[in-house]
């Protein structure tokens, strides 16, 4: 095998220059299902090849089957950002290899964990009381809050949440057998609190910015009733979390600081990697009853509460290492600046579908989303959106709202300037026409 | 924020190095809880820090509060490596940042984890039925494979394993609201399988290389009892699974062909960075129709197959090209060496122990573990145990077999060699002496 420095360079180079030249690639992969695997051997080396051989078939195999998420053309879904100083911090989160089973098996894993999700939670405003650690994804981090709270009201088998709740909670409720009901919103896509009723629900999970449209849940009316029924609160704040680094738009947080969870998702807005998100609870002593199981060959002579003993997991990986990178190598001010400028461009394309004839602007804009369609029938915008993605020059989704197709821009990543959403306008005005 | 390839350049020297150098720390920290969250900031910092002071914090305040997984003189639980091609595999996922969640959103993604998963089938020996994908951990893919088990019998509301099954079962069933049932074990702590009562169970997990003492449950009897009852069949080889590249150990996996789920680990012994779990199927619908739910902001227009609907996180890291990068840079031979090597030292070991007097081996050895003691009070090997850890030379851990405190020595990192087992035994000895 040849030498770790020499193929590091390679490796080091390969990325610098993905990252350089990023904005060339179609930003959704254009081939078809498929395509890939018949490019590949199907069968396993026998004897070792060198690693610049992989990276030869990663430009000439792999590479037409990735889905430009670093694009700063990227606008589908949530847009996210593997930071540089992120990039660079899972290179060394491998080379260190932890495994945090018990505090013992990497006493930094565990602390920094425990340090840096208290600087997020600073960074966000919420208060003391909240105690947090890492999970993979939301839907892992609200399944373990629906355990937590199906243990608390064991008789209690009801989870509730609005139509327009993200499907992870369907996801919990299923593999929890739990039932899922869902409450109606009102015309901003908001839980309508007038139709809680709590008796028989162990938990709710209220949203922060919906994936659909961004909507608010009214999250200090949710914490009455939770409060009134002691039932549990989950908040989820996957996508707009972030946002609460910026004072100006900590409006939209108000209530959630009475959560007895909330998840928010630092590899969405906050320039992580994937993968990193971040559970709080005020309550985390429920969370180890509900949890912890240290088995005999894991007894150790120490007395620290592991962080196993609050997942499903036992070992994780020390994703805290990346998330401290990212808070150092920007700072508040540096985070602060770019979810403002996300923002900013939001509402510049937002303005830009307003001032256009036959362009509707279908939700309130509250952060870096804007949901949008052309006059006309779902199928030409179903059409139009297709259309837009097949060029590769930008990459947008969709979403239901009020029955109805919509189109959606999100920006985020971090690479994104004024000209990559205008042109995304262009190519959208560009294909409508062509219609 | 200073430039990528001048932060990359710092950081991979910084890996290199470390690996260089591994040798020269303390395997096991020697910090107490709280050193290392006292040496760190209680505030996050307000304007950008350059890439090159984490590098200063990582060698200052960190790398004390490091257990070194990576030293070639880690024996404890079971000993992993992150390979050179592994960790630099994770440089690339990093800079790609894929999201896997539908196959469009990463064909690349998809196509070589399915493709790699058939690979490492291939590579153990697995008949062409199983579909594999990537999973954390163990504890979640045992997770994963219990849901499905549920739902298939969901008046079965029982788990089987043996005594000696690893406590991810404990918390699959306990999160699962399911009675988790202990078969006794025999002498060598294999499940009997004449104990079994299988006509309440949804399923078994049985066992090949329990973690206390590797011991290997009789799988084809199992299977039969299995297979008279229509209960789910599990088999968790996580740690042992990666021998059966070797075909002289193929004989310890006889009828784990007949599992309906089987879980193996990679970033165990087979050279991954954490983490990289494989599950693989036999009954990949059934996985579906447990876990699909694809909401209507994900439908897309082609038809594939997605992971996400085989697994609990909506989301998946581009795990598969690190697995790649580890089959491609060793090959089947050169993973066959290694495993071997590490069975060789074992058995080196347990030669040493076995001739020296007052030493017992306590549990056949089939693979690269070897449980041992020193004869007298479970307290003296106890004390024994953290002098030996304490001295930071070696680390090793411990399990409790026939209720007694046995020491382990688990060979498993690629970097280990001869002098490294020796001198485990050197400090065993010394350490025994001085007490």
């Amino acid at each position: 095998m040849s030498s770790f420095r020499e193929d590091g360079e390679l490796a080091l180079d390969w990325v610098a220059s993905y990252l350089e030249r990023v904005r060339e690639h179609p930003v959704l992969s254009q081939v078809d299902p498929g395509d890939i695997r018949a490019a590949l051997p199907a069968s396993p080396p026998e004897d070792p090849e060198p690693f610049a051989a992989l990276l030869s078939d990663l430009d000439r195999v792999l590479l037409p089957g990735i889905t430009h998420w670093q694009s700063p053309r990227f606008f589908a879904y949530f847009a996210t950002t593997g930071s540089e100083p992120g990039v660079l911090a899972e290179l060394l989160i491998a080379g260190l290899n932890q495994v945090g089973i018990l505090w013992r098996t990497s006493p930094a894993l565990q602390e920094l964990e425990e340090v840096t999700l208290d600087w997020l939670r600073q960074l966000l405003g919420l208060p003391e009381v909240f105690r947090g650690h890492i999970e993979d994804t939301a839907s892992t981090g609200v399944l373990s809050a629906l355990v937590v709270a199906r243990a608390l009201h064991p008789d209690r088998r009801v989870v509730v949440c609005s139509g327009h709740a993200h499907s992870l909670a369907d996801k919990a409720a299923r593999l929890l057998e739990l039932e899922l009901r869902k409450v109606p919103v009102d015309d901003e896509f908001r839980l309508r609190p007038d139709l809680l009723e709590l008796d028989d629900a162990c938990a709710v999970v209220a949203t922060i910015g919906t994936t659909g449209a961004t909507a608010v849940d009214p999250v200090p009316a949710i914490a009455d009733a939770c409060a009134a029924s002691r039932t549990w609160l989950h908040v989820d704040a996957a996508y707009a979390g972030s946002a609460a680094v910026c004072p100006e738009l900590r409006h939209h947080f108000v209530g959630w600081d009475r959560a007895d969870s909330i998840g928010v998702n630092p590899h969405k807005w906050l320039g992580v990697p994937m993968d990193c998100s971040a559970l709080w609870t005020r309550r985390p002593d429920d969370f180890r009853r509900a949890f912890s199981l240290v088995p005999e060959f894991l007894q150790s002579p120490d007395d620290a509460v592991n962080l196993s003993e609050l997942s499903i997991p036992l070992g994780r990986r020390f994703r805290a290492l990346k998330l401290w990178a990212v808070l150092r190598c920007y700072g508040r001010s540096g985070l602060q600046e770019r979810i403002r400028e996300h923002v900013r461009l939001a509402a510049l394309f937002e303005s830009w579908v307003r001032d256009e004839p036959g362009w509707d602007v279908v939700a309130p804009r509250h952060f870096s989303l804007v949901c949008f369609r052309r006059e006309g029938s779902d199928e030409e915008n179903e059409r139009l959106l297709e259309r837009v993605n097949a060029s590769g020059e930008v990459f947008l989704s969709h979403a239901r709202l009020d029955d109805r197709f919509t189109l959606r821009l999100a920006v985020g990543n971090f690479r994104t300037t004024e000209d990559d959403v205008r042109l995304a306008w262009d190519v959208l005005r560009r294909e409508a026409s062509a219609l």
